[in-house]
Parts: C-alpha cells; sequence; structure tokens
C-alpha cells in the first residue's frame, strides 16, 4: 500500500515537474500546426504558412493533376499563385476536419477548405499526411483539388 | 551455443509450419489490392474492383471537390459513371505508385492514374489510405483528382 502511494505521488510530482511531457494535455499537435497556418495564411504571412510543411525536397503537393515536388518548388506555386502583382491571399478557413492519429509520428487529416478573395471566393479538399520531426509535426503530403 | 542454435532451429520449425506468418515474404499486401482492383477494372468487374473498398458507411471518397460517404453511395457513383447505357469501363492503369506503411495496420499511398476509353482518356491522381481488417487490407479513404 505504503509502495503504490509513493508510486502515484511520484507520477503526480513528475506531471508538476515536467508538464509538457504529461500525456500531450491540451489541444492536438497536428490541429495546432494547421490553426497557425491559417491564421498566418489570414495575415498574409506566406513564409508562417509554410512553416507548416515539412522543409524538404520529397515533400509532395498534389493539386487538381498537378505534382509539385518539393517545398521549395511549392513555395514558389504558392507565392505567384497568391503573391505577385495584383495577387492576393485573401481569408482561407477550414471545416470538417479530421485527424486520425495513426502512430506516434503520424497522421493523416482531411478537410475542406475555403478561400474568399476581394474577386472571388473558392472552396475544396484536402488530405494531407503529417509526420513529427524533431523541430514538430509537419506537412509531407498535400492532395488539394 | 546449444541454446542458440535450438532456438534458430525453433524459428526455423515455427516458419515452416506456418510459412503466411513469417513477416510477410512477396508482395506488398497494399499493392497487391491495388493491382486486384486494376485487373478487375480492365475486364469490367465493377463489383472485384469495388472489393478495395473498406465496405463502411464510413469509407470516404473525395472526388474534385466532391465528398462521397460511405461504400454503398461510392458503388452507386462508379455504377452511374461508369455502367449505364452508354458508358464504358474502359483501361485503368496506375503509375508512380508510393506505398508508405505507417503501422502494422495503416499505409498510405499515392500514384497516378489513367483511364483510356474508346471516348476519351483522362488521367489524374490519388492519395488514399489503407487500413488493415481481419478480412484484408481495405481502402478507407480516397482522394482523387
Amino acid at each position: 500500500m505504503f509502495t503504490y502511494r509513493a508510486m502515484l505521488l511520484g507520477f503526480v510530482f513528475a506531471g508538476l515537474v515536467h508538464p509538457g511531457h504529461a500525456a500531450e494535455p491540451g489541444p492536438n499537435p497536428v490541429k495546432a500546426v494547421l490553426e497557425k497556418q491559417v491564421a498566418d495564411w489570414n495575415r498574409g504571412d506566406l513564409e508562417g504558412f509554410m512553416a507548416g510543411y515539412w522543409k524538404s525536397d520529397e515533400l509532395r503537393f498534389f493539386s487538381g493533376s498537378t505534382v509539385t515536388t518539393g517545398w521549395d518548388a511549392t513555395m514558389d506555386r504558392y507565392r505567384k499563385k497568391y503573391k505577385e502583382d495584383g495577387k492576393e491571399m485573401g481569408q482561407l478557413a477550414f471545416s470538417d476536419l479530421e485527424v486520425q492519429t495513426l502512430s506516434p509520428d503520424a497522421a493523416f487529416v482531411r478537410g475542406k477548405f475555403k478561400l474568399v478573395t476581394t474577386k472571388e471566393t473558392s472552396q475544396g479538399l484536402f488530405t494531407l499526411l503529417v509526420k513529427k520531426f524533431p523541430e514538430g509535426w509537419r506537412i509531407v503530403h498535400d492532395h488539394t483539388s
């Protein structure tokens, strides 16, 4: 009995000392990456938005029938589409977001997006594979249509 | 030394008795499901093709900006598009297929498809989440564009 109570106290104490290690309380870390992307996008911070993607030549971005390979090319694609003269980033929102954690370092995400600019409203679907790296969770594959 | 050799023999014997449990030799089981789908499709067997999908109301099929929910609705969609009067299934091929096993019962797949009918050739991209069930590996989410 003493051992059991001591063990319990030990756990509680460990929780107080390292609250961040206690079973990841609070918001889902994958959702947090996407929420940060939306917030960054909506104040026109494309670099901040792009930080949600894996900074690797192996990043894949599927849009319609086009494959973009690598973080640099994906950044270029976004810059040409939303940052060039006459372009605007507008206001982005996600809905029907579902996150499935598949392993300690892989998650699957699907949802809908809506992008409203002064000229048009576009909406569609996305499917993501998100992986955990030393720097945090990052999108490694994005299929948008 | 004797113990080590006995253990080795034990493993070899277990392998002979239960060859199916010995580290899944031969072709990737997820690829095998997709190869069967292509073979079924190309001889006009839509039911066979549909057996690759999870027979559940939770199956999701994203095509362009449209969500289809559940196996039955997905089957209906395929039937209307490829089996009604004047429609044809044509010849399907996958390319650039990549399978990432994420856990013992989840895999991520991406690739390109090409569908050739007597009237047109269409091509595009797909992203799949595939899960292992008692009946085998089944697609639980398909995003096609």
